[in-house]
């Protein structure tokens, strides 16, 4: 399947020029992106999280602490909306009213689970390492028995989610565009220096390629 | 006042070390951002949506459509949480298990209120372009009063806000200090490029300097 289901709350009432459900634009976004922002309400109170994330499968995975107060409450199964964005640049029209960013991102709606089986916690584990530093994994102590059961991990599955985007110039008025004013797109990006190596690393240990070398995959149209 | 009084909201529960209430070190973060993440609920269904936001004292204020589900939602006065999240660096340890990502973080919550106002709202708007785009107003065709009639401007009191931060070195267990393993941190940062002028650009229009020169403050520590 290759579009995602449109329900009430995935469906764009506004500018639906640029709303989407199509899984592999949905799947490029989160694969690109490592930090989402997770939603939801106790008592109708909102709270608001950024934590990392990875996606295996149809499935998206967060983690953390098992004292963490969130996971603790998403854990429960309560509803979630997780959010993840990705800003491309500035977008500077003739006038005010017509700037804009470029953008994309993805909003899922669901409820997780929490992953008691160990196989799956660890995959899980891989994949969020993975998913933010490739090639690390396979560098670094795994966890004991005793970190992993420290750890929280929640799935939630990728059921119901939609992605917004927007690309390309500004649109200013027609009128406007005699106007001596500069327009166009200041573009944005994410971008890794030099790593730091820890002060107590011994001096024959060099930074790895990933390290080095490190960027996020991008999909920008 | 310096410091945000601490509530049950936004008190950490965990790594409390990582917490503040500093006002200054808040604004700090909310200036050198300029995207939020915005969530609330609506019968218990958790939204969250980014959008751009601009900070006049102790008042943040976000903006769009007058037709935005969103902001016809949030100007009901009903509890809103409004996260602004800067990404510094990732952090490699020896262990999977303590691996981490050097941050800043700010929450607010509160309720917002519609602004109705001609002269706040344009002082508003001002400064949310300001804000993304220091030196950009002054150019551009200023909003007609139907322009302004068709924007809804929302303003949130700072009163209730805390930050998070994480900055360093990894933190290992003392017994994996001696694995050659390489540990330290990826800065990362965002970057502009050069700006992309508009195809339909009069030749004799040359982009301005701060979309050549175009970048965040930087309040990092």
């Amino acid at each position: 399947m290759n579009k995602f289901p449109q329900t009430a709350r995935t469906t764009l009432k506004r500018l639906p020029y640029r709303g989407s459900h199509d899984r592999e634009l949905i799947n490029q976004i989160l694969d690109e992106g490592f930090v989402c922002h997770v939603g939801f309400a106790v008592d109708g109170q909102p709270f608001v999280i950024p934590t990392g994330y990875a996606r295996i499968g149809d499935k998206l995975f967060i983690h953390g602490s098992q004292a963490s107060r969130m996971l603790r409450t998403l854990g429960k199964g309560i509803e979630v909306c997780l959010t993840v964005t990705l800003i491309d640049g500035l977008v500077l029209a003739r006038s005010a009213f017509h700037h804009s960013m470029n953008y994309r991102s993805v909003v899922i709606f669901g409820r997780a689970r929490m992953i008691d089986d160990s196989e799956e916690k660890s995959a899980a584990l891989r994949a969020l390492s993975e998913h933010m530093i490739p090639g690390r994994w396979d560098d670094v102590r795994e966890p004991s028995e005793r970190e992993l059961q420290l750890t929280t991990v929640l799935s939630l599955p990728l059921n119901e989610a939609s992605a917004k985007v927007r690309t390309g110039p500004p649109l200013d008025d027609e009128e406007d565009y005699g106007l001596p004013i500069w327009a166009g797109v200041i573009p944005l990006r994410m971008v890794a220096d030099a790593p730091i190596g820890d002060t107590r690393l011994p001096t024959n240990v060099d930074a790895p390629r990933y390290a080095l070398d490190y960027e996020r995959p991008s999909s920008e149209a």
